[in-house]
C-alpha cells in the first residue's frame, strides 16, 4: 500500500471466512497499519465480530476496520441527498477516515429543498474536499459545486426506479454537471470517492499542520 | 382544432413551398384563427416573409404565426438555464401565446447559481404554469419545483456533449426529478411544453377572469 | 408542504416502523392536513393498520392516507389501458385525491379496442386534467390526446416483456406522441402524475367554484 | 430468385454505374422477369433514366423497376401515418407490385385522428395483407390491428427527433403492440415489408383466382 | 374476436383464479369457439386441470385451450434452433392450432449445423407460412429464408447470456436479416408469431380447399 | 515491433504529411522491415504515391505498405459476406500479408445463400486461420464455424441501417455465435483480425515448413 | 465433432438428468473421445458424481469431463486478473485441455499492479496462445498484448457493479484494445476462449512435435 | 468567480463575436483576473487574435486566455495516451494554468507500452495531482493509478471507432477502474479535469509554499 493508505479487502463475492483470513493476514503483515474491508454481508460481520472483537464494524456502511487508524489530516465533508443514500455515505465516511482524513457527515439535503442546502453551506465551506452523494437525477453536486470552489467528488447512487436504470440517470447527470470541476465515481462507489477525497484532504491538511 | 387551439404546421422535413401552401390554406379555411408553423429553416422563413408579409416570424424560435392570435388568459413562466437553450425557450414562448396564454420569459438562471434562481422566484411564483428548460444534467426543474407548487413542465435540451448523448442525460434527470409533480416532454420539444402549459394557464386564467 | 399539498412519505426502502413513525410525526406536526404514504409493502400496511386504525389503506395502490383530506376542487380522469396497470392507476387516483382534486377512474380501454375508447369519451371529455396510463407500446395517450384538448399526463408502466425493457418502450412511445401537449412522468410513477394533474384540476376547479 | 420473386438490387453504397450494370445484366439473364432496384440516389436515377429509357423510376420511393412485372394476385393495403413516411410507403408499394401483388395506398391517417382511421377502414378491410407505417411512437399498427384480423406488417420509420433515437421509439412500440399478430421489420424497411406482404397476398389471391 | 380467431387470455400477472374465471366466462359466452390462455404458471395449470377437466393443458407451452378448436386450414411449419427454445416453439404451435391452422414442428436445427437444415428443407418447403425461432445470434431465419420464398416470421428468444442482453442480440439479428421478407415479433413471443402465421396459412389453405 | 510484425501507422486523424513522415521515418529506422499504414484518406494516398513511388497502395483497403514484406508462412482465408464489406476484407487481407502470412480472398458468400457457402468450403477448409466478415445480422461466422474446426476470427461491419445501429447488430450476433470458438474484433476492424489471424497462420505454417 | 474436438454438453437450462443422459449417450457413441459438460449446477455435479464415478468434476469451473482426454499439443496460458474471475478462468482451462492443448494458469495479476505482470511475463512468453480474463475495466489484455506478440483471446467477465452493466464495460474495453490483434469472446465465455486458443496451440504444437 | 478561479467562457455554440464581447466585458469587469475561453472555432480564434492582440491563443487546445494569469502553486501532471488525445490534453493543461497551478505534460505513453509508462513514472511521481487522458479502452488511469497514490482525474476521449460508441468504452472503463480513487469527468472534458486538479494542486502547493 502507498504511504498513508490502509490495506483494503473488497468483500463482494468473498465468503465470510475468506474475508476473515484476509483481515487477519494483512493485519499480521502490517500490524502498524489499518485494514479496511468493504461490501460485507451481515454474515461476514457476525463472523468477524466473533473472531476479531477489537475490529470496528459499521453495519450501515457494511465495513470493518481493523488495526490502528492513521492520524487524520484535513477534513472531507460527506453530503448526502437522502436517507436512502445512507449506506453509500457511510462507506465514503469510513473510507475517508481509514485513508487518513476526518469525515464530516451532512445529511438530508436535497436539490428540491434549496434553503436547507444554503443553511448547511457553512458546515462544508471550509472543508478540504467534498463528497456529494445523490440518486435519482443526481443534481446535488451541481448545486453544491455552484456554492463553493472546493474539490468535489460526486457519487451517483442506484436509488430510484424506472428510467433511473440502476443509477444511470444520476451518473449521466453528474458527468454533465454544469458546475465546473465536478468529478465522478462509479454508481454507489462510496469507497472510491473516499479514497480520492481523503488523499486530497490529508495532503492539504498535512501541509497546513492540521 | 380544439377550442382555443390554433392550427399547427410542423415544418421539419417540409419544403418552404409546402409550408407556405399549408399556412395559406389553413388561414383561408380558418381566417378567424391563428396558424402556427414550427421548426422552419431560414429558407422557409425567407419564402414566407416574401409571400405573407403580415405573418410574424421569430428567427430564434424558428416559428411563424399567421392570422389573429387568440385573446390570452393566464400566464406561463418560461424559465431557461442557459443561452444555448434559447431556441427551445423561444419555441415554447411562441407556442404558449399561440395557444392562448401569456408567456413570461426568465433567462440565464442555472442550478450552479442558486442565488439567481432565488432572486428570480418572485417573477414566477404567481404564474399559472411553468416551463423549465435545461440541457446537460437537466437539474433546474428539481430546484424550481422545490420552490413553488405550480404545475411544472420540464424540457430537456440536446445542449451538451459526450455523455450527454444528445439530451439523454437531461431527459433522464428530469424523469427522475425528486421534486414531486415534474412532468417531461421530448428533448428540445418547446412546442409540446407550450401546448400543455398554455392549456393549463388559459383554463385557470379564463375562470379567474384574467 | 405548499398550500393544498399534503405531507408525503415515500415508502420504498423504508422499514414499516420508519414509515409508521413518519406518518405519526407528520400528523402530529400538521394535524389539519393529510399525510400520504406510497409504495408500501404488505408488511407496512399491516403495521400501520394495527397502529393507526383511522388511517385509510389501499392495497392495490399500496398507499396510506392519514389525517383530514383537503376539500376537493376540479376533476382528474384516470384512464388505464389494462388491468395490469391497475396499481399505477390506483396510486395516481389516491394521490389526486390527497392533493385536493376528485379522481374519476376509467378502466379497461386500450388502443386495440378503439370503440371502447370512443364510448368512454363522454366520461373524460369534461375533466380538468387527464392521466393516461399504459404499458407495452404506450399508445393510449396519443389516441386520447387526439380526442380532447384537456391537459394530459401520460404514465408509462413496466407491464410487458422482452423488448419492453422494463417500460422503456412505453416511455419512448409517450415522449414521441404525435398528439400535441402530451407530457410524461417516470415509468410506473402514478404519484408524480397525480401531483401534477391535481394541481391543475384544483386550480381550475377552485376558480370555477366547483 | 424464387417463383414469383423479381431480381433485386440493393442500391445503398453502390455507384450509379454499378447499379446500372447490375440492372442490365440481371435483365439480360432473366428477360422474362422484373428487376427491382431500391435505395437509389438521384444520381443513380439520372444515369439509369438516360441508359434504360424503358425502366420505371419512382423518385419518392427511390426505386427502379425494369423488365416485365409479374401478373398481380391479391391486394396489399399500404397505410401510412404521415406525409414524412411517404418514401417508406412508396418503397413498400413498389416492392409489393414487383413481387406480384396489387398495392393500395392509404395515406394521412394517424393515431391522433381516430375518426379518419375509422373512415378509412372499408378501404383496407378486404385486403389480403396490410402494411402499416409510422414514425414517432409507432402506434398506428395497434389501432389498425384492433380493427381487422388481416395479416399485418408494421414498419417503424426514423421520422422524429430527440428520444425517437433514429426510429427506436417506433420500433419498440411496434414490437410491443397490444394488437395480436403484429409483425415488424427494420426501421424504414419498406422493401422487407413489401416482400412479406406480397408473398401473402399473391398466395391467397392466386388460390382465390383474383 | 374476429372470424376464425379464438378468445385469448394472457395469463402473465393474473392469479390462477382470475384465469379460471376468464376461461369459464369466455367459454359460457362463446360455447362454439375455443378459448386460449397463455403464459400460465404451474399453479394455474393445477387449478384449471382440477376445475375444467375437459380443457387441454400443455406444460411446455404453458397454455390451456378450452372449447372446440376451429377446423384447421393450411399448415405452419414451426422451426426451432435448440431445445431451450422449446417453450416458445410450443407456444407458437398451440397458438397456430387455436387460430385455425395446422402446426408442424421441426426441431433441433441450428445455423452451426447447415446439413441438418438442408435435410429438413423438404419438411417445410410446402408450408403456407414459417415460424423460425432462435436465441443467441438469431441467424436461423436468414438461412431458412434463403432456402424458400414462403412468408416467414422470426421469433427471437431470450436464450443466451452476457452480450445476449436478454434476447437483444437475436432481436437485432433478425431485424437486420439479409434474407428478404423476414418479419419479427417481440422476444419470446411465440403467441404473436402464431397468430400472424395462422392467419396467413388459414387464408391460403381455405382458398385452396385444404 | 515484435518478431515477424511490421511497423504500423494508424492513419485516422492524421494529416497526409504526418502519415508520410511516419512512413519515411519508420522505414529509415527499420529498412529491413515493412511499414503498414491503415485508414488512409484519398488525399493521404495521393501524397504518398507522389513522394514514395515504391510504396504499395490499396485504394479499397485504404492502406499503404512500404519496405520489404516478410516471407509468408501459412494461409488465412478472408471470407466476406457482401461487396459492401469489401473495404474491411481488403484491410484484413493486406494486414495478413504484412504480418507474414498468405491471404486468400473468398467473396460474395452470405448466409441467405447456403449453397454458395458449401461450394466455397474446399477453398477455406485447409486454411490455418479464417477471417469471416459480415454486416447486418453478422451470421456468416456461425455458418462457417459450423463447417470447419479452424481458428476463426469474426469481423462485424457497420454495413446496414436502422436497427443495425452502426454495426451493433452484427457485433452482438457474432459475440453470441452458437458455433464454438468464434472470436470477435471491433466493428470494421479488419486490421485487428488480420494481425490475430496472421500470427496463428505464420506460427503453424513456419512449423510446418510452408 | 471435428478432429481433435471433444463432444460438448452446454449445461445451462438442462436438468441434472438431461445432462447425465447426454454424457452417457455421447460417451457410448464415442468411447474413444472425451465429453465435456459446462455450466453445471451443484445438483448436476452431485447426480453425475453418483452415476459416473470415473467422470472428472471441477466445482469451480462448473464442468465435467468424461472419457479419455486427447493427447495434448502446445500450451495455452490462462491469465486472470482477480480471484473473482476464477470460475471463468477455470472453465477456460478445462476447455483448453479437453480440446487437446495444455493449460497453464497464471492468477492474480491485474493492471493496477504492473510489476506483478512484468514478473509473470516469462511464464507466458513462450505459450502458443494466451487467454486473458478480466472484469471491471477489462484492461489486462491491452497490457499483456503490449508485452508479447502471441495470439491473444480476451474474456470480459461480469465481475463488478454499477456502470459495469453486467460486463459491458470490460467487453467494450477489450473490443477497443489499443494492443493490436486482441480478439474477444462473449462475457464470461471461458469455454469459447478455450476452444479458440486450444485449436491454435494444438496446431502449432502438433507441427512442432510437442 | 471563486478565489483563485478565472472567469470562464464556454465557446461551443457561440459566435466569434459573442465570445469576443464576453472576453472583453469580463476583462473590463475583472482586470486583475484571467479570462479563459474554451472550445473555440478557428474563426473565433481569428476574430480574437485581430481584436485582442494581447490574448494568448492555443490552436490545439482551442482556447484563449486573456488578462493576468494567477501566480501558480503546486503541479499537475497531464498524461496522455496518444497523439490523437492531444487537444484534450492541451485543454486540460491550459485550464490548470488558468486556475492557478503548473501543468506538466507527459505524452505518448499508452497501456500497450508498459515500459514507457514505467520510464515516465519519475516525471509524475511528485506531482500534486494527475490528469490521465485516454481514448479507446481507457485503461491508462488504472495503470498509472497502480503506480502512485496521488489524486488522479481520468478523462475519457472520443478517440476510436465502432464499439467505442463516441467515447463510451473509455468512460465505462475509467468508471470501473480497479485502481482505487480514480475519478472521472465527461468524455473529452479536459476543462473539467483541469479545474478539479488545479484546485487540488494549488491548495497543497500554497500550503507548502511552492
Ligand atoms: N466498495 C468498493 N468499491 C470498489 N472497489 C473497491 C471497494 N472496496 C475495495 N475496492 C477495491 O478492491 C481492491 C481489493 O480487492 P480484493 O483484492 O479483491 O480484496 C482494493 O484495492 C480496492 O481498489
Ligand atoms: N411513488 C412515488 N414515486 C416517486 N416519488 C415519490 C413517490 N412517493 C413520494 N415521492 C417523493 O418522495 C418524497 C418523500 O420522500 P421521503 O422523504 O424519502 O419520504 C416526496 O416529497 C415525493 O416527492
Ligand atoms: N403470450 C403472449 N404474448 C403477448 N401477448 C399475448 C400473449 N397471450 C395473449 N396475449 C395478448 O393478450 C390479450 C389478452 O390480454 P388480457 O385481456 O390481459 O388477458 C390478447 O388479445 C393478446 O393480444
Ligand atoms: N485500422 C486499425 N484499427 C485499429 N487499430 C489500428 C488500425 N491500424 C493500426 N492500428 C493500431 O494503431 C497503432 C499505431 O497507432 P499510431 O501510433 O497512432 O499510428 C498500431 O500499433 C495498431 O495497434
Ligand atoms: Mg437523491
Ligand atoms: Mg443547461
Ligand atoms: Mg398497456
Ligand atoms: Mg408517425
Ligand atoms: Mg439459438
Ligand atoms: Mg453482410
Ligand atoms: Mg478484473
Ligand atoms: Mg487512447
Amino acid at each position: 500500500a502507498r504511504t498513508g493508505d490502509p490495506e483494503v479487502v473488497y468483500g463482494a463475492g468473498k465468503t465470510p471466512e475468506q474475508v476473515l483470513t484476509l483481515l487477519h493476514d494483512l493485519h499480521e503483515a502490517h500490524p502498524d497499519r489499518a485494514v479496511l474491508a468493504t461490501r460485507l454481508t451481515p454474515e461476514a460481520h457476525d463472523v468477524i465480530a466473533a473472531a476479531l472483537p477489537e475490529a470496528t464494524l459499521d453495519a450501515v456502511a457494511r465495513t470493518v476496520t481493523y488495526g490502528p487508524l492513521p492520524e487524520p489530516h484535513g477534513t472531507v465533508a460527506v453530503i448526502a441527498a437522502g436517507t436512502s443514500d445512507g449506506p453509500v455515505a457511510a462507506e465514503a465516511a469510513v473510507t475517508v477516515r481509514a485513508f487518513g482524513a476526518r469525515a464530516e457527515r451532512i445529511t438530508d439535503v436535497g436539490v428540491a429543498g434549496i434553503h436547507r442546502i444554503l443553511e448547511a453551506r457553512p458546515r462544508f465551506a471550509d472543508a478540504d474536499a467534498l463528497i456529494v452523494i445523490a440518486g435519482m437525477e443526481g443534481a446535488l453536486p451541481s448545486v453544491v459545486g455552484g456554492l463553493v470552489g472546493i474539490p468535489l467528488v460526486a457519487v451517483p447512487t442506484s436509488v430510484g426506479y424506472g428510467a433511473n436504470f440502476g443509477g444511470l440517470s444520476a451518473l449521466l447527470g453528474m458527468l454533465n454537471s454544469c458546475a465546473p470541476g465536478v468529478v465522478v465515481v462509479n454508481i454507489d462507489n462510496g469507497f472510491g470517492a473516499g479514497v480520492h477525497a481523503a488523499r486530497i484532504a490529508r495532503a492539504v491538511g498535512a501541509q497546513a499542520g492540521r
